[in-house]
């Protein structure tokens, strides 16, 4: 299905005017946008679902079952973005595709594949088809984690320096992870692996016709620093075989963020409707490329893109080890500086859990009377309640902590709670917990000598105007909002319009094209205060549960796991067993 | 507005038999009930609502308004239980009045009132009935807060050895409290305040004519100790003019539970249709009168009246000064014992404050299906899940804490939310929360001397099967049940019987007349075991948040009711301020 949107009013074209595509490759679909070079009007959009969405039971074909906490992907699934999203965004669009001048992509990361060294997916070739080590690994499978597991404590015995530049620890999503688990569990898949490549790579290489590799995902997700991968030394150590892992499978000279890796082929020309030989731009990830389309590229300026979870990121001058951040890679946001990751495991999915608990029967019926949707009604039932009214504190770790504790077997704590506390109540502690976390991870930034000058809000959350005054009061910050509602694609199409050379860098780029509604929200400064007193109460908490010698959070998660996983083994079918 | 209820199945009736009358004065309501003397058969009832019911906003007649946490009630109400109610469960029962041999009433307690030497209550004189002070205030009055913390710190100054008979503290609630706040508000209605009495024994006085005490609000509610009440020395120190407090006001000869303490008046037979002369039992206080009804009369068997809130009595065969009880009184529930109490805030009001955050839509069209209450749809949803499943703790203490740590500042915690948590787990751990609360003061109990052998659950919660087997898990004791359904109204019926001289002491009537479903519920050894590790966890939150050095939930709360307190000052009516 591809739905299309046309937005022609936004500016008067001219005859002379250029066209750049930026493709954003989702979890559960592509989208395509078309932008004007000059000014990044946004002019046609086309949104491509995939078919087969996220593949988490059994594998597309034979229907082989798969194991817990597997995520995969289907290669095809993100062609027909390019075949079928591309061309009827520029239709949508009403430009001539004659004046569409480049493409790029960004994608989700770590998403991460198996091919031949011309790039065929091992999925899609009929010996391996059945076999799910050779299918695309989504982000979020998250099977590797004993890999993982080795992989840190390895690095820390060896005393890898690279660790440090991911807050000490390697993520079970990541590159390595994965690919050492296809090695222990399928060693054959393993074997016929000639390429292991990033969608983001991959996808630009369905478009040239060429192998590249940028430096975003080489560098958050791929251990890519100083120059190098990690020692053979240390790939031995993990695993005999492991050796050769980065020098076969993944080494390819990095293409900077904005550079022209190639030229749109004859083949994806007639698939995608745009000129043959236009520039195609190195790959990216969702979350980066979004920075250049809020203006957020210089030091400081800290992106949150909000929605289901939140990531951060943010450039600075020089190299910091920021403990409990995701990562930091030269030129991995823009060139020229530092770029910082850090990120929240669950925000909005925090207030959709929340709401999934239920309302009362009278607020839904007042919902239905109003056509309010349940977050409106909780957030004006509650939004002029004096900060600390409701004598809540909560911790935002009910999907874990991703920065800056890493730690995923963390759960979310409520405290306070007295027979008046209202659900709207809860919701808005819930709300200020996840700005509490967002300023924890802040004081990180700058405690770790990354200084954080201004806070810009990209994602579907930044319409929650409660929300954005809870963070800029709780941040004691002004913030501003991008004013994109496609921030990846149209940060996608700025790298473009760099790519074939219409702006001589990507912060050019960005100050013509970007675009951002500056301090949108402004802290109040005796709600700042009252907001202080809460933090430090959320302080005690994260610091009891998060770092204490107790590890109460833990204990609770296997006790249940070890109660749910006796339950299941007692009533599962053997036969269905792997 | 009075219901009846006939029961004439339970038994054929012999010629020869005798009744008794039991009333049980609610919050709400008062309820009578007619008993078979030889074997306890509830034979007829009838309900009495009082109306005016709890008076917390304005003063009957001239609407004068009251202060916040103030809660009053109208003697009137009370009377009309023993004009309508008494009739009305002797014609339901349809025996022949002449044949009822006496008749015991309880009452809520601390609820307490100012009256006349001659019974008369200063609220139903020309003179006082404007003036608050003057009526009676029930036992959730909750305005006596500073009296009782100078209570608690003069007596903790002087070193009264009676305090540690309350767990240390005096509660607000109680005689002492409520009359130091008549005294220093409003000195003239406690000038003319001859009499200060419990109206557990002030309906008493309206049946018999003659004024009289009991052993067990005395004790409970009267600082009765030792045979003796506080010394004036100390009533001073409180306040100059209260030194005689309980010399004028007080002190009368304690009449011990069960025995007659007057016979009907002509007038009270006139009105409630019962003879003239049947003997009259002593007062008495609503839970531990539901004692014998429960045959729960031993020393070690603990009785949990379990509702909204929950209170436990026991009788331990010596004295033993327990932290965190209420109190221990000799006598205070049978005679030849020392009667233990001590409570949870807030149970059954959890379970219900869960349900009032509301349920999903698709639970609701569910229920409606089904006809299930929402307690019975999350009890199936969750009653098979294996313990620790959730991986949830949590701290009932949603109403404070009057058990074992006696803090009412102390506010409700959940530990352990992941975004799969199910409204119906939370539902669950709040069930365990209360169970493992009850466990600590069965802990306490055993640990301050008084042993617990057998733990017996009476009131509304006892219906919860759910519920009840979580309990026998987490105490790994078994569980037994009042048989009665209309406990406290039965163990007055006992009383009475005692009084009249059928019975020889309140043990031997309760032998005869009460009834228990003994062990209903067993432990489970193996979730016993996998309790213990949970209630582990559980105390490990209690120490850190109810004893430990940080005063967390004491700050939120504080934080709570300035910004609360301000924003009502900011906005409230001067005119409508007292």
């Amino acid at each position: 299905m591809t739905e299309t949107t046309s937005a022609r009013a936004t500016g008067a074209d001219d005859q002379d005017d250029r066209y750049v595509v930026g493709v954003d490759f989702g979890t559960l679909s592509g989208r395509a946008v078309v932008v004007r070079v000059r000014d990044g009007a946004e002019l046609g959009t086309a949104v491509h679902d995939y078919p087969h969405a996220v593949i988490e039971d059994r594998l597309p074909g034979t229907g082989r079952p798969l194991p817990p906490d597997w995520a995969l992907q289907h290669p095809q699934d993100w062609r027909e973005v390019l075949h079928t999203a591309v061309p009827a965004a520029v239709a949508a669009a009403g430009v001539d595709p004659a004046a569409v001048i480049g493409i790029a992509t960004d994608f989700t990361a770590c998403t991460v594949l198996p091919t031949r060294t011309d790039g065929t997916p091992l999925a899609e070739t009929a010996e391996w088809a059945d076999r799910p080590h050779a299918w695309p690994k989504l982000w979020k499978h998250h099977a590797a984690q004993p890999q993982a597991d080795r992989i840190n404590a390895l690095a820390h015995d060896r005393g890898e320096k690279w660790i440090h530049r991911y807050g000490g620890r390697i993520s079970a999503e990541w590159q390595y992870a994965k690919a050492l688990q296809v090695l222990e569990e399928d060693p054959q898949v393993y074997a016929a692996c000639e390429r292991w490549i990033e969608a983001a790579d991959w996808i630009v290489w369905q478009l040239t016709g060429t192998e590249s590799r940028n430096t975003c995902t080489a560098g958050y997700k791929g251990i890519h620093q100083d120059g190098g991968y990690p020692s053979e030394e240390y790939l031995a150590a993990l695993h005999p075989e492991f050796a050769d892992f980065a020098r076969t499978r993944l080494e390819h000279p990095l293409a900077a963020l904005g550079s022209r890796v190639g030229s749109l082929s004859a083949q994806a020309a007639a698939r995608t409707g745009l000129p043959e030989g236009i520039a195609v731009a190195a790959g990216n990830v969702d979350a980066h490329v979004a920075a250049p389309a809020a203006r957020a590229v210089d030091n400081g300026q800290l992106l949150a893109i909000m929605g289901t979870s939140t990531c951060h990121v943010v450039n600075g001058p020089t190299l910091a080890d920021v403990p409990g951040i995701c990562g930091v890679v030269e030129g991995g946001i823009v060139e020229g500086a530092w770029g910082y990751e850090a990120g929240q495991s669950a925000v909005g999915d925090i207030f959709a859990w929340w709401l999934r608990q239920g309302l009362p029967a009278d607020y839904l019926q007042e919902a239905q009377a109003t056509g309010e949707d349940p977050h409106q009604l909780l957030t004006r039932k509650i939004a002029d309640q004096p900060v600390g009214g409701h004598g809540l504190v909560a911790l935002d770790w009910m999907g874990g902590n991703r920065s800056v504790l890493v730690d995923h077997h963390l759960s979310g704590v409520v405290v306070g709670l007295t027979l008046a506390t209202r659900p709207e109540e809860v919701y808005r502690a819930l709300l200020e917990a996840t700005a509490y976390g967002t300023r924890a991870i802040v004081e990180a930034l700058h405690e770790g000598g990354v200084p954080v000058s201004e806070f810009v809000v990209a994602g579907g959350l930044k319409k929650n105007a409660l929300l954005m005054q809870i963070y800029a009061d709780v941040l004691r910050r002004p913030v501003s909002l991008a004013a994109s509602e496609q921030g990846p694609a149209l940060g996608s199409a700025i790298h473009a319009a760099v790519a074939a050379g219409a702006y001589p860098d990507v912060r050019t780029a960005a100050a013509a094209m970007g675009s951002v509604e500056r301090h949108a929200y402004l802290p109040d400064p005796a709600r700042a205060d009252a907001y202080d007193a809460l933090y430090a109460e959320y302080r005690l908490l994260h610091d009891h549960f998060g770092t204490g010698p107790d590890k109460q959070l833990h204990r609770l998660r296997a006790i249940r796991n070890a109660a749910l996983s006796e339950a299941q083994q007692a009533s599962s079918d053997p036969e269905l067993r792997g």
